[in-house]
């Protein structure tokens, strides 16, 4: 690891080769001026490189004189050494505390991988698990069915008693049996033979792991002997075609042919995305033993062709939460019929098989702190409890955290106006995108890290409203009322200026408002409050981008100590993992599963009191944010 | 009933109203002179009604004035009350012991189907459960899933916990639960829910059980809950196209293509079998519920799409004797996806679940009596034991009592020449067939009352050689050797003499032989001897139609008293229907199947010697068959 030295802030960050610089400041909590997102095209982000060395593109932005003094663009420069970089501005902004929030995200992110790992390296046989038999060869004095020996044998040889098999492994049984000298390996599910093998494969397991999501499908491919991941792939959810949410979903199943279109659709991509894991790995898809997989509610009944129609209209009844492990080949899956499926299981109509997933893969349902899970999407899902019990609730946080319902909205894709900062000092802003691209829009993360840049500035008040007095040069009427120039049309990737209006504000303070009614309306169920909490657990690809302290800042995340949260990354996707490698995993998501009580919030009067009172910046009580608040009235005080 | 007197025997039968005359003469043992078979077409079988009411169709070969006087033909006249009947000469014959024994075996035939009865009605749950369920209605408040729903009225009216569901149920499930206001009926297979259907369909509820024998298929539709056979229907395995007996079977399974011809063939019928009895007895094939199915482990192996190619080779190993349960449809059985097929456990390559069904439907498993069980057919099946152990043995008596390889051997069809007696005063035969068409054919059943009519008449020597002196008319040498003319041609349907050879005999004695060396190698085994067993028990269709007294006199069943013996019609059809009603049933075929231990005597040196012995009549060892011995000693005396 390389180290980065930022001056005048004296902030040190760890670095790998190649890291760009930009990119290492806003991870370092460094402002640096920049407004195109990191393209190089505003030349905004001019530093001085001190010491060490450096690669930087040449950039018309920078003129010739300029580099040869040491000047770069940040955007454009990465680290080949221990460099020591002097930023040409000093930013008044206290960083200090979002910094070692964020140093503290990215151990606490560390540590989850390494919980993690002990959960999948636990030593616990799969779901199927594959037998080497060497039978005893028949004589006319002993001349039991095939079937009989290799029952024997695994009663003797594994204490596995009276087997049965299925129809297409008893069909190979004779042939298997005598073509490697009575040696086969036998792939066994419970006390069912699944399929069969000449001998001695038992090295040679691998299995599927996926995460269905509304946006997205994510898969890894998992060498069950090595306990480890040969490939990993993810692509959108290709039902988005039929509508974006779970709900539009449910109103397209409706249609003539829908159900069978949308469970169509996602298996015939599930299929592409194996394809792609086998051919990544080496794999044939005939040694494939056995397949995982998490979703949400309606995703799971979707992929099982079962109408979804019940789980949307009151009192939100799915058919079924455990459902039965079957055939991959029976919904659509491009694998033999031996295949099993196993599905993780669902709570109730919205929290689902991928919440149950990620609380048995982080250790919550076994830990004595009480924790909270929180997995934010267009559907936030919430959990709350510990070893003993366990509390669930979903709230409709609407599309904001997703992009969506914004007036520039957009996926966490490149382009996507993801860090935000403003210098209080100059009111420069410091803008960088997903993949440091010209910006097109605004992911959700990004919208927390504006919403927060703006507080912190005074840009807005505390009812999320701007103060037009403030900044009349980037604030103006637009068409859809009072907006915010963040990328004037000239920086942009569209042409068009990449704004954020009061109304976008409002989206984002509706959402987050959802989100905390949701955990305080738990806690008080259960008589307790956030400063009970001992530990959060962040779940979802979303977590993995958001930025804590400005999460905290707007009032999204309770204001507890920091050290408290953990990051765990798709959840859903670890506990497939999890599942796959490990048979009691399986059963530990469906005793988790039964063990969580669900509370419906959308009927509930304590809920939308919290809600309303959680449409204030951070919140009307501000009791709850003592330190959001303190930082505010510091701030106000020395700006006043 | 109606009874008949047949004078001069003054013998008594009772008969139904419209019974044939001809036919109740032969079974209780009336000589009544029959060249035609029963055609009408010989004129031999005139009586005298001296009282009571009959229909006679007129024929030619009865002068007006004789019908005028009371004098009929017996094979065209049907009784209509209590007759009595002058037969015109005396039997020299000495019929009693014959007439009593088929008596006997009358009443053991009725004696057992109470035995069936009662197996058949014992109060015992059907494999596939059917449960009415009143489900709770859901509310906000209590929003469990449909599943669960279901799994907690299980568990609370009926007892069965941890339910799981099939594919297809759950897929269904949303909308039955919903269409009958929350009433519906469960199918259950073990803890597994195969289907479902709206409201309470508990007393509806049907199941097809089938024999797939070599030659036939037999098929009942059974209605569970009234314990009773809605319909019967049978025809030939259509696998004869591709060979007569097993052995071609599995030759021609290993042609290409040669198994999934066999598979689809038998398939293909057995749903021609289905659409049968669904359409004679008015059941939907939706509302079908499960299948049973017995047959032997070539048959087995063939409808399960097995390679039989083992059992053939040396040590003779089956793929599997207890098959697992599986779908109906995978097979191809035409019938929805949730119908499961259970196969009767076979026990080795020629003893399979045909003998296993019929062991357990007839209570041998179950008896305190030493019992042998019988099937005879190409391969004869031998069981011996009670119910403390089982012991079994098959032995290839060759296709003879099938009627093959008989000269002018064909089955048991119309025209088959069955009854067979000799009236040793006159020596005119009474030859009656199946039908009572024009004969065309000895069938099995038939070769042995030849035989024994023969033997007792003197008209084959104890080695089954023609006294060529005793009867010069009839006996001829021939293109085949020397021959006895059974029928004419011209009385014949085929237009050509209907002879029986020395060759044919010679066939039958062998087929004997091989059936009582089996016995007698297995009882050897267990250290008893024919006088210690207590019960006999005859299994088959052949068995059905065989003469209990002719078939001992020949040296296929053993000399012990008659009323050890038991004739239980197709056991194998039995079983299969005991299974459908019963799922105790099926659970005892699989304790049965284990517990029986399979001789192979095919290697076996003391069942050679003891098949040697055998090729004599009844046998070398006269002291076996004191009866017949006896008999016939009295016969030679009273003709010396």
């Amino acid at each position: 690891m390389l180290s980065v030295h930022f001056l005048p802030d004296n902030v040190t960050v760890q670095a790998s080769a190649g890291a760009n610089l930009l990119q290492l400041a806003l991870e370092a909590g460094v402002h640096i001026n920049a407004a195109c997102g990191g393209d190089g095209a505003c030349g905004k982000c001019r530093v001085l490189i001190k010491s060490g060395t450096t690669e930087s593109r040449e950039c018309e932005k920078l003129p010739p004189d300029d580099y040869a003094q040491g000047w770069r663009l940040a955007c454009r420069t990465t680290v080949l050494s221990d460099v020591v970089v002097q930023i040409p501005h000093e930013t008044k902004l206290d960083m200090k505390s979002v910094r070692e929030a964020r140093v503290h995200a990215h151990e606490t992110r560390y540590a989850v991988s390494a919980a993690a790992n002990i959960a999948l390296s636990e030593v616990s046989p799969p779901p199927v698990a594959k037998y080497a038999l060497t039978l005893t060869p028949p004589s006319i004095n002993e001349n039991a069915a095939d079937l009989t020996r290799v029952q024997r044998s695994l009663k003797k040889t594994f204490n596995l008693h009276a087997a049965s098999i299925d129809h297409s492994a008893l069909k190979a049984l004779p042939h298997v049996v005598r073509s490697s000298n009575w040696q086969l390996t036998a792939s066994v599910l419970g006390r069912r033979i699944l399929s069969l093998e000449p001998g001695d494969s038992s090295a040679a397991q691998y299995a599927a792991a996926f995460d269905i999501g509304t946006t997205s499908l994510w898969g890894q491919l998992i060498d069950i002997n090595g306990r480890s991941v040969l490939a990993e792939v993810s692509s959108y959810n290709p039902q988005i075609q039929f509508g974006d949410d779970v709900i539009s979903r449910i109103v397209y199943s409706q249609k003539k042919d829908g159900l069978a279109r949308l469970q169509q659709t996602v298996a015939a991509e599930l299929n592409q995305l194996l394809a792609e894991l086998l051919d990544k790995s080496g794999i044939e898809a005939a040694t494939l033993s056995h397949i995982t997989a998490a979703g949400n509610t309606v995703m799971t009944h979707l992929l099982l062709g079962i109408d979804p129609k019940y789980l949307r209209e009151a009192p939100y009844v799915p058919a079924a939460v455990i459902v039965p492990q079957l055939q991959a080949s029976a919904v659509g899956l491009a694998v033999p019929e031996c295949v099993p499926l196993f599905l993780l299981p669902c709570v109730a109509s919205y929290v689902g098989g991928d919440i149950v997933s990620g609380v048995v893969a982080s250790g919550m349902y076994d830990s004595e702190k009480l924790t909270l899970y929180i997995d934010i999407g267009t559907n936030g899902e919430i959990v709350i409890g510990h070893r003993d019990w366990l509390m669930t609730a979903s709230c409709s946080a609407g599309p904001a955290f997703e992009g969506g319902g914004l007036t520039c909205g957009m996926r966490a894709a490149p382009g996507a106006i993801e860090g935000f900062n403003i210098d209080e000092g100059t009111l420069e802003p410091m803008i960088v995108t997903v993949g440091r691209k010209r910006p097109r829009g605004i992911c959700g993360s990004g919208a927390i890290n504006i919403l927060a840049a703006f507080m912190q500035a005074g840009i807005i008040a505390r009812n999320g409203k701007f103060d037009r007095s403030f900044f009349p040069q980037r604030i103006r009427e637009g068409a859809a009322g009072v907006e915010y120039i963040l990328t004037p049309a000239e920086l942009s990737a569209t042409d068009a200026d990449i704004v954020i209006t009061e109304s976008d504000i409002d989206n984002v303070i509706r959402a987050k408002a959802a989100m905390f009614a949701g955990y305080h309306a738990l806690l008080e169920k259960a008589g307790l409050a956030f400063s009970d909490l001992q530990q959060v657990i962040i779940a979802g690809a979303f977590g993995d981008y958001i930025d804590l302290e400005n999460a905290i800042a707007i009032g999204l995340f309770p204001d507890i100590p920091r050290d408290r949260y953990l990051f765990i990354g798709n959840g859903s996707l670890l506990g497939a993992r999890c599942g796959a490698l490990s048979d009691r995993c399986l059963q530990l998501a469906e005793t988790v599963a039964r063990k969580m009580t669900n509370i419906e919030l959308s009927e509930d009067h304590s809920f939308m009191d919290k809600y309303i009172s959680g449409l204030f910046l951070p919140h009307t009580d501000s009791a709850l944010f003592p330190t959001v608040t303190e930082r505010l009235a510091r701030k106000g005080k020395s700006s006043s």
